[in-house]
């Protein structure tokens, strides 16, 4: 139990307003994007204004042996920001600053900025931040390090990681560090910066990022598929990424695809079982040819409409289409989020395991999935007044983690582990890579302060 | 002192064959291309040919408190691989399978395996493995993923470790783990896979590595340069770099452009204070605007002679001239190899920071680079005859890996610390941040079994 004398002393610790004790805007801290209804409350939310004030806060909860959860802008979908009771949570959402070096063609960034805000930065300087989350628009950057976030351009420009060159970090007592910099090469000593990318804010508090970025990206070219049948159209994806590696390829199925014309109107096939999206941003006559591909795949996939454009608005209508899914499904009932993604030769068993197991459970599941590089997100949708239906969702919510498991594949591609995937972490990676798990916590964060119940 | 007994156990557990105790074959185990004098020389080398091999020879030396050298095909440039008296060194040579999988578009290789065969089997698949190390006709895919290793094409492509998805590793205990796999995305757990990739051979030995692929590099233009003046050559970089990233930026500076001619006499100007190697493999009219860029920076710095070809051959003899200034500049003497890197603005300043070093401790100081990600390697040329010399040598090595800290830079760009470059690395990351590696090689490896006096 942690005295309010000894609140006092954090409060008194930091610039007026960083702490918050008021209930209703702790309340906002609960639950991050996961809405886990576990979600415990904070004794007390820090908002960071920097780097001093993380460690303050960090100094004050050591010595008072009170855990801490780290959160960026609660986008997150894993539970990793969520309160957890009796802890504080540390907000970065303040820590906004930024850099640009074209040079070196690094940002130097905080990690309360939101994605779309470094991209901004970055095109403002005529570079690319390529990582896209779906949540680009809300998500902060610290949290995409975190999470080791993903995306749709990541089927061909890779995750988080790739861009990460190195941090700065507060450690369990508080001490920063700097692990690599503003360097294209860094072989000194281990890779620790690529060590705390992913690892959901159980080792440290990422406060500095040094980030590479890429010349802007080409113009992009649009083709979109519908498709009577799901396994034709998971494919055809097959059939793409063996002759290119198109800069986005996306799949909807018929659930998802009613949900946002029931919100956007677009004018959405809504008797078609799945619609593929596939952009290519290959310059001049290539991009030509990986249209050529991509179309032809559709096409002797039986694919019953194909449309082709190189208009940039038009193609974006169709991204933005994919983007909003999740919370267009959301619209619908409580969700279960997903993340499995399977090596891709699995890709079309997954989808078909998936729609066995709604079938079983007698729950809707719809798929959205990055479907280029293997990882899909199965939407369960639920009733959140029908506690036997949430029932079968709960078991459904595991079903698939086992089933992408049984692929060769993984619980999460892009939105990490946290609270909601924990219990299933261990069926994935084995018990050795648990325990070295634990021991390398245990070695950062011997009293388990950071982010607990989080991953181990 | 392990008795001739034990010895016998290890020789009993493994095919015979395996392991060599013949002190005229486990000579030429004793140093790697670091050629340290003081290496030791191994117990005993454990030729593996699989996994299981690396098991029972780690688990016999766990057994017994042996320590273990991990070796690939000894080519390394930092001693990381070098032997240690009384330890058994365990090399992985034997190891040599590869699969592709072309729709998932990834490699899966034992660590014995040369780069050269990396490349060459997923280039029989239509595909590329773009990291690219001087030595890649030599050198092993397992000591590239222990080093992060780079190479020539990494200032657009990137290093070892962007192309390590994941990978089986033999533990100090002798337990076998898996880590990531045959997928583009992955965030379940602590990024294990990415600490493993350059912790040369401290915290496991990897046995099996999956590689990411790329769609085959298009054409390759290149531009060479000759400079009067270093300052101007390395200016260029720093106004090529801020416009384009190039597929290849090089530099090598008079001793090697010498070195290089005396062996290869292909008419390089002797004259010259510094050549510069670029190349474009932006497809079409972007690889025109690309080499226009390059040679007007040329141009603007003062370049005596540009030459521009997209003619494949001829670019690829100025990039082997490039290749081969180490191995032609060490018959100029005894080498002591640099590697450091610096932020790119920071280029300039060291290469003529190092000039001063060598002017000051009256060595010769060959500087070759990878300009383009401002990683360099200052080649310390010393008699070995002559004692002080060799005294001074030693002084510009220390100072020179001091003058990158001071400039922001790394002690390693891409060879690793290995025991050459040990002293140094915590003048680099700071005590904090060596602390924590301390920590978790003792949370993998408690009695310090795996390649000991290497990194930590």
């Amino acid at each position: 139990m942690t005295s309010t004398l000894a609140l006092d002393d954090l409060i008194a610790a930091l610039p007026e307003g960083t702490v918050v004790t008021d209930p209703d805007i702790i309340g906002g801290y609960r639950q991050d994007r996961a809405l886990d209804p576990d979600a415990g409350m904070p004794l007390a939310v820090v908002r960071a204004n920097s780097t001093d004030d993380v460690v303050a806060a960090v100094k004050w909860a050591a010595a008072h042996r009170v855990a801490i959860v780290p959160r960026g802008a609660g986008t997150g979908l894993s539970g990793g920001s969520s309160g957890v009771g009796g802890a504080i949570t540390i907000s970065t959402e303040r820590m906004r600053d930024i850099t640009i070096d074209t040079v070196t063609r690094v940002a130097v960034v905080q990690p309360g900025l939101l994605n779309v805000e470094v991209k901004k930065a970055a095109a403002e300087n005529g570079l690319w931040y390529p990582p896209d989350p779906s949540s680009y628009e809300i998500c902060s950057i610290g949290g995409n390090a975190a999470t080791n976030a993903g995306g749709l351009c990541c089927v061909k420009y890779g995750v988080t990681t790739d861009y990460v060159l190195g941090m700065q970090v507060v450690l369990a007592d508080g001490r920063v560090i700097r692990l690599g910099g503003p360097r294209l090469k860094d072989s000194a000593g281990l890779s620790l910066t690529k060590l705390f990318v992913g690892s959901e804010g159980t080792l440290g508090i990422i406060t500095e990022l040094t980030l590479r970025l890429l010349p802007p990206q080409p113009a992009k070219s649009t083709v979109v598929a519908s498709f009577a049948d799901v396994r034709d159209a998971t494919s055809a994806v097959l059939d793409i990424v063996n002759q290119i590696r198109p800069a986005m390829l996306e799949f909807m199925d018929s659930v998802a695809i009613n949900a946002v014309e029931d919100d956007l109107k677009m004018g959405l096939d809504r008797e078609a079982g799945a619609l593929m999206v596939a952009q290519s941003d290959a310059p001049g006559a290539a991009a030509d040819e990986e249209i050529r591909i991509i179309t032809e795949a559709f096409e002797a996939h039986n694919a019953s409409e194909v449309f082709a454009t190189d208009d940039p608005d038009e193609g974006e209508a169709f991204t933005v289409a994919r983007r909003v899914a999740i919370p267009c499904v959301e619209k619908k009932g409580m969700l279960l989020l997903e993340d499995v993604g399977v090596p891709l030769p699995k890709l079309p068993d997954l989808v078909e395991g998936i729609a066995d197991i709604a079938a079983r459970r007698e729950v809707i599941i719809s798929v959205i999935a990055h479907a280029g590089d293997g990882n899909t997100h199965p939407l369960i949708v639920v009733d959140p007044d029908d506690e036997d239906q949430k029932r079968r969702g709960d078991i459904a919510f595991g079903e698939v983690m086992d089933l992408a498991i049984a692929l060769g594949g993984t619980i999460t591609g892009e939105h990490g582990v946290g609270r909601m995937k924990k219990a299933w972490l261990p069926n994935q990676v084995g018990e050795d890579v648990m325990d070295i798990t634990r021991k390398i916590k245990a070695a950062l964060d011997p009293d388990g302060l950071l982010n607990p119940g989080s991953i181990v």
